[in-house]
């Protein structure tokens, strides 16, 4: 698709990745067409190594023949450029909290619940309670509020919408509890209105079956690459 | 000092942070006038846990009474609040290639010199040439230019400018060599534009007595917290 305003917008990513499906909210979010290149990562194309040859890693966004890989500066790059429909709040200091929880978010929860994910014994009881405290955190912000920024979804909703769909086929294939939607009430009702959005609920999203058989194997994979990963 | 453009601004720190520093440029670029509070980290008080409750690190700018930690979100603050002498590039592409390199160079080369110091034996040998593979990407994006924006210091300068005056006290205490001015011959000048810019060669640095006396004990000290982590 190109027309004048958006040009060409390509984006390069693996059918169950959190970081790819970031991307993809926020072009719907935006009504951007694009054209999806899935790239099987396991069984590489140099397309990665030619679009992002530092990290080699989905998403890359490709706008107008430039690559640009990170989904965190992938989500500010496509705000930048069209910037109906925000996803960052116009207030500097609102849009320095935004950024402190995405990457608290990032570093703290995704972190250990991977790390939860991919560990046994006492590491990932160490890992889950490491997560839970992030969520702890994360609850206290959300109180009262439909979505992170208030009533319309925005930038750190997209960073933690993994915790709604992804995290409950983590906590299966780990047999954890992480997120008890008795301990973590607004986080619980979060989860249903994001998932509830006329923009998530209409873009692609794995079974949980097809997420659980994905995360099984990973987690047999990543097991003993982890072990010597002190936390 | 208050006044009805800046409003009232301190800044918490420690006196060896390269955090910090990366804040007091940026101020100091901007010609914002700034109250500079030093936390011993080691005896804090109960300011950084009240200003920076999720970390309790410096650096943390407080602007008008609200607290912004983390150097990298801080930088953006400050360029958004007051867009004179920008540090980021206006163009949207060139932005996100900015934020790209910024990450690249905190995840890679800061946190592998940073090991370097911290290790031993192989370990050490593995963290310095990651470092070194680090730093020989960030040549190939300075090769032919003054700063890495061009002829004005900007952004990517202030994240990378530990290299310039503190990787040498880490080389010295740790016994290695990163940085070869040979190897490198476009971060060996930048080092020199970058010590000789005005507002750097004006802003406050530790000697490098000092540095080498601090991180030798920082050494001893996170040897054994870091043996047991795997690269």
């Amino acid at each position: 698709m190109e027309n004048k305003s958006e040009g060409c917008v390509k984006l390069v990513g693996f059918w169950v990745s959190p970081f790819v499906n970031r991307v993809r909210w926020a072009l719907k979010l935006k009504g951007i067409e694009y054209e999806y290149i899935e790239e099987d990562i396991f069984n590489r194309t140099s397309l990665l190594s030619e679009l992002n040859p530092v990290y080699g890693k989905v998403p890359v966004l490709v706008h107008n023949g430039k690559p640009l890989p990170e989904s965190f500066i992938i989500l500010e790059y496509i705000d930048e450029i069209w910037d109906h429909n925000p996803l960052l709040p116009f207030d500097p200091y609102e849009r320095a909290q935004v950024r402190f929880w995405a990457k608290f978010s990032e570093e703290k929860l995704l972190g250990s619940a991977w790390l939860a994910l991919c560990s046994e014994g006492e590491k990932q009881e160490r890992a889950v309670k490491l997560s839970i405290e992030a969520l702890e955190k994360i609850e206290q912000i959300l109180k009262g509020k439909i979505f992170f920024g208030g009533d319309k979804i925005g930038y750190l909703d997209l960073i933690i919408g993994f915790i709604s769909y992804m995290l409950p086929a983590w906590e299966d294939v780990a047999s954890v509890k992480i997120l008890d939607p008795l301990k973590f009430p607004a986080i619980a009702a979060w989860t249903d209105n994001f998932m509830n959005h006329e923009v998530i609920k209409g873009e692609y999203l794995p079974s949980k079956a097809e997420m659980i058989r994905y995360f099984r194997w990973r987690r047999e994979e990543l097991i003993p690459v982890f072990a010597s990963y002190q936390l």
